[in-house]
C-alpha cells in the first residue's frame, strides 16, 4: 500500500470511532436514563482517548509529509490531505496536560454556569469565564495564526474564516439591518396574533405537522428518526442514520414545527454527503456555516415563506382544525414573520438575530484581542444591546448568562450562525436563477427540485473546497451580506409596509 | 504497578469496549432505521476486531501465567484470574481465519434458515446446518475437553457444564415431568378461557400493565428503560443502564405481561450486580443459567402462584375494566397456567417446556458425538416429539426449523433455558426457608424481601464463584431437579386434581 492508501485505512478507522462516539452522544441526550451518566461519561472519554491516540500516531505525520510534495494528486486527494493535515496538527499541537485541563474546566464551568443563570448572579460565573478566556487564547496561540488570536479559534468552526473576512460582513448587516428594524419599531403596527395566543397547541397534533412536513421536504425516514429532548439537535453516526430532535410547547406551535425544519436541513445535508467518500474527510460535512445554511434555508427561506405558508395551510387546519378555523395564509404568513427586538437569541426573529450574533461578535474579538476583560462584559453587553436593538435586559440571565457556548469554551461558534444566515440567502438567489418556477413549486409542495439544487451544488461536493469557495462555486460569488440584504428588505416591505 | 494492576487496567478497557457494542447493539434492534444496517455492521466489527486484538495480546498470558502460581490472592482476586484465563483462552486457541470462517457461515447460515423456515423446506437449510455442525465440532476441538466434545460448548454457556452434570437432570425431570403431563391430558379438563380468547387487549393499557408490575418486582427505572422490539431482550452496557424490551399482541395479554416479567428477573440481576467490581470479570453476572434462573423465577415462580394472582387482579381490572369484569383471581391463575402440550418451545407451559429443551440437548449431543447425521435430523425430532409429548409437527416449519439457535451457530445454548427453571425452583424453596411469610408478601404485592434474597444470595456475588457452587452457596445443595419436580407436581395437583 501507498502513503495514501495507508492513511486512508487509519482515517477510516479514526471515522467509526467518530460514528460510534456520535450514536453514545445521541443516546445520552436522547434516551439514556439518568443514573448511567458517569459510566456513559467513561465510554466517551475512552472514545476521546481512543480516536485521539489513533489521530496523533506519528505515523500519520510522516505520511502527510509524504504526501504534500506529491504532485500527482487529484482534488479529492488534496482535499483529504489538508484535512487530515488540519486534524493532525489541531490534536498534536496542544498538550496533553492542557487539553486535560480544559476538558475539566469544561465541566466545572458548566456547572457554574448553570448555577449562576439560575441565580441569576454573574458573580458566580465570573471566575471560570475568566479562566475559559485565557484558555480560548492560549489555545489559540498552541495553534498559530497569521493575523489574530481570533481566527485561530473562528478557523475551528468554518475552515478558513478570519476577522479580516467576517469584519465586512457584519457591517455590511449592521448598515442595512438595523435601520430596518427602526423602520418597522417606528412603524408600530403588529400582525394580528390573538388566533395564535389564545389556543392551546396539542403536542400529538404538533408532532404529526413536523413528521409529515420534514417527510414533504424530503427528509429520509428509513435513514434517520425523529424524537424528543430538551435541547434540539441533529446528530447521527453517518449519513444512513441521521438523527433529529424536537421540543414541544402546547402555548405556541411555531417553536417545534421551525425547529423540525431546521434540524430538517441538517438532517437533508448530512444524508445528501457524497457515499463515494464514505469514512473519508472530503465526504463530511463542510463545516458549521455551510451546515446552518442548510437548516436555516428550510426554517426560513423556504418556511417562512408566503408561498410555503400557502401550500402547509391545509395541513396546519387538518392538524388544528378548532384553532385554524377561519385562518387564512396572509395570517399564518405574518405571524411566523413577526419582527420585534426581543433579549433572547434563540428566540429572535430573521431581522434582529444576526444583530444578536453581531454583539457576541464583537465581545469575543475584544476578549480574546484582550481589549475587554471578564469584569467589564456585563456592561459591554448592556451598552450594545442599547445600540443595536434598543433595549436593555432586565437582569444578568436574560442578558450575558443566556448561551451555553462560553461555558464550553466554544469562543469563536457564535458567527457561524450569521455566516449561515447570509449563504442560506445567496444560495437560494443562486438556486433560482437556475428554477425559474420556484416560487410556484414551494406553493405547491414540490421541494425536490430545490433539494436536488443543495444535493448537486453542496451536500454532493462534501468538504472538498474550503467553505468561501464552495459558496463561490455554487453562487458564482465570494460570501457577502448583500443577497440576504436584499432578501430581508423585500419581505419587511412587504410585511411591513415600510424600508430603510 | 505489579500484575494484577495491570490486568486490571487491561481488563476495563476490554469491559468498556464491550459496553459500548451493548449499546450499538440495543440501538440495532430497537430503534436504528432500517437502512443504517451495513454501516452499523462496519462499527460493531470494529467493536469486536479492537475487543478481539486487546485481549489475545500475548501481555495478558504472560501476567496470567505469573499470577497463577501466586498463592497469595484472595477470592476475588482468584476468581478474576480464572475468568480472564477462560477468555484468554477461547480467544487465542481459535485460528482467525476460523473464526472469520464462522461468523461469515452465520450470516449467510442465518439468511438460509429464514428462507428454509419461510418456506417450509428444510433442504434450503440443510447444508448450511450441516456446516454449522462440523464448525462446532471444530470449536470444541480448538478449546479442548476432557470427557465429550459437547462439554466443551456447553462450558461456553455456563461455566463447568457437562454432559456428565447433565444427565442426571434431565432423566430426573423426563421420569417426573412427562407422566405428569400425560395424566393431565387424560384428565381432559381444559380451564375456561373465553374470557380471555373472546376479547380485545389494548396495547396502551398492556404496556401500563407490564410498567406497573415491573415496578413492583424492583426494576429501577432511573438505571434502565422498556422499549418496544421484535425480539424480546434485556441489554444495555451496565448496571446503570440496563434495558429490556417486550412485545405486543392485542389479541392475548399474557406474551407481554410474562415476558415483561421475564425481562425484568433479567434486568433485576444486572441492576443487582456488585458494583465494587465494576469493569472486572468478577463483576458480571454468572453465566446463562444462574441469569435465566431470575427470568422465570419472576416469570413462573412469582408471576404465575395463585398469591401473585390475587394481588395484581386489581391492576388487571384498573388496566382492562371491561375485559375483566366477573373475573376473579382464581380463573386467572388456571388461565395463566394452562397445560397443554405444543409444538413450539417458546409458546409452551412450565411443565412441558423443559421437555422441548430435553429434546434439543439429546439432539445435540448425539450429533457432537458423531451418533446422528444432518439428514437423520428431521425424523429424529418427530420420534422424539412424539415420545415426550406425544405431539408431531405437521411440518417442518413448526419442527426442526422453529428455533434460531443452530442457524447462529449456538449449539448448547438450549440446556441453559432449563437450568434457569431448576435454579429458580431451587432458589425459592431455600429463600422460603428465610422469609416464613413469602406468600403472604407477594400476596400483598411486597417483593422487596425477595428481591433482597437474591440480591444478596445471587445478584452480588457476581462471578465469583461458578454457577454450580453458587447454586450450592446459596442454597445449601448441588443442582438438583428435585424442587423444580416439587413445585410442579404441587401446581399441577392443585390446578388439575391429578398427579403423576
Amino acid at each position: 500500500m501507498g502513503a495514501y492508501e495507508e492513511l486512508l485505512v487509519r482515517l477510516k478507522d479514526i471515522d467509526l470511532i467518530g460514528q460510534i462516539g456520535s450514536l453514545l452522544s445521541w443516546d445520552q441526550e436522547v434516551l439514556m436514563p439518568p443514573k448511567a451518566a458517569p459510566l456513559r461519561a467513561e465510554q466517551l472519554a475512552w472514545i476521546s482517548k481512543t480516536a485521539h491516540q489513533r489521530l496523533t500516531d506519528s505515523k500519520i505525520g510522516s505520511w502527510l509529509e509524504m504526501l504534500e510534495s506529491d504532485d500527482d494528486l487529484n482534488e479529492v486527494q488534496r482535499a483529504n490531505i489538508r484535512l487530515a493535515r488540519e486534524s493532525y496538527d489541531r490534536a498534536t499541537r496542544l498538550p496533553t496536560e492542557f487539553v486535560e485541563e480544559m476538558a475539566k474546566h469544561r465541566s466545572k464551568s458548566l456547572v457554574s454556569w448553570t448555577e449562576a443563570r439560575e441565580k441569576d448572579d454573574f458573580s458566580i460565573f465570573r471566575d471560570d469565564l475568566a479562566i475559559a478566556i485565557e484558555h480560548a487564547r492560549k489555545r489559540a496561540d498552541f495553534y498559530g495564526y497569521e493575523n489574530l488570536r481570533y481566527d485561530a479559534l473562528l478557523d475551528l468552526y468554518e475552515s478558513g474564516l478570519t476577522v479580516q473576512r467576517l469584519d465586512p460582513l457584519f457591517s455590511g448587516l449592521r448598515d442595512n439591518v438595523a435601520p430596518l428594524i427602526k423602520a418597522v419599531v417606528d412603524n408600530g403596527n403588529r400582525p394580528d396574533m390573538s388566533w395564535l395566543e389564545e389556543n392551546s397547541w396539542d403536542q400529538t397534533a404538533q408532532e404529526e405537522l413536523s413528521q409529515r412536513i420534514s417527510e414533504a421536504i424530503g427528509f429520509d425516514f428509513s435513514a434517520g428518526r425523529r424524537d424528543l429532548s430538551t435541547h434540539p439537535f441533529c446528530g447521527g453516526p453517518n449519513p444512513d442514520d441521521v438523527r433529529w430532535t424536537t421540543r414541544y410547547r402546547e402555548d405556541e406551535p411555531f417553536g417545534s414545527l421551525f425547529g423540525s425544519m431546521h434540524e430538517t436541513g441538517h438532517g437533508t445535508y448530512e444524508q445528501g454527503r457524497p457515499r463515494d467518500f464514505d469514512f473519508q474527510p472530503v465526504g463530511k460535512a463542510n463545516g458549521l456555516g455551510i451546515h446552518e445554511s442548510q437548516s436555516r434555508l428550510w426554517e426560513n427561506q423556504v418556511g417562512r415563506s408566503r408561498e410555503f405558508c400557502e401550500w402547509s395551510l391545509p395541513l396546519w387546519k387538518q392538524c388544528f382544525p378548532d384553532n385554524m378555523e377561519g385562518v387564512g395564509a396572509e395570517q399564518l404568513w405574518q405571524a411566523v414573520n413577526l419582527v420585534e427586538p426581543g433579549l433572547i437569541r434563540v428566540d429572535a426573529d430573521e431581522a434582529t438575530y444576526n444583530l444578536h450574533i453581531m454583539i457576541r461578535y464583537e465581545i469575543e474579538k475584544q476578549l480574546i484581542a484582550g481589549e475587554i476583560e471578564v469584569d467589564e462584559l456585563p456592561d459591554a453587553w448592556d451598552e450594545m444591546y442599547q445600540e443595536y436593538l434598543g433595549i436593555k435586559a432586565p437582569n444578568h440571565s436574560l442578558g450575558i448568562l443566556q448561551d451555553i457556548h462560553w461555558s464550553m469554551g466554544a469562543i469563536g461558534y457564535f458567527p457561524t450562525y450569521t455566516l449561515g444566515n447570509l449563504y442560506a440567502a445567496q444560495l437560494l438567489e443562486a438556486a433560482r436563477g437556475d428554477l425559474p418556477d420556484h416560487d410556484g413549486q414551494i406553493r405547491s409542495g414540490q421541494f425536490e427540485d430545490l433539494l436536488g439544487w443543495m444535493r448537486e451544488n453542496v451536500h454532493n461536493r462534501g468538504s472538498v473546497l474550503k467553505p468561501a469557495d464552495l459558496i463561490k462555486e455554487a453562487t458564482g460569488a465570494v460570501p457577502s451580506p448583500d443577497a440576504f440584504v436584499r432578501y430581508l428588505t423585500s419581505k419587511v416591505e412587504r410585511l411591513y409596509g415600510v424600508s430603510a
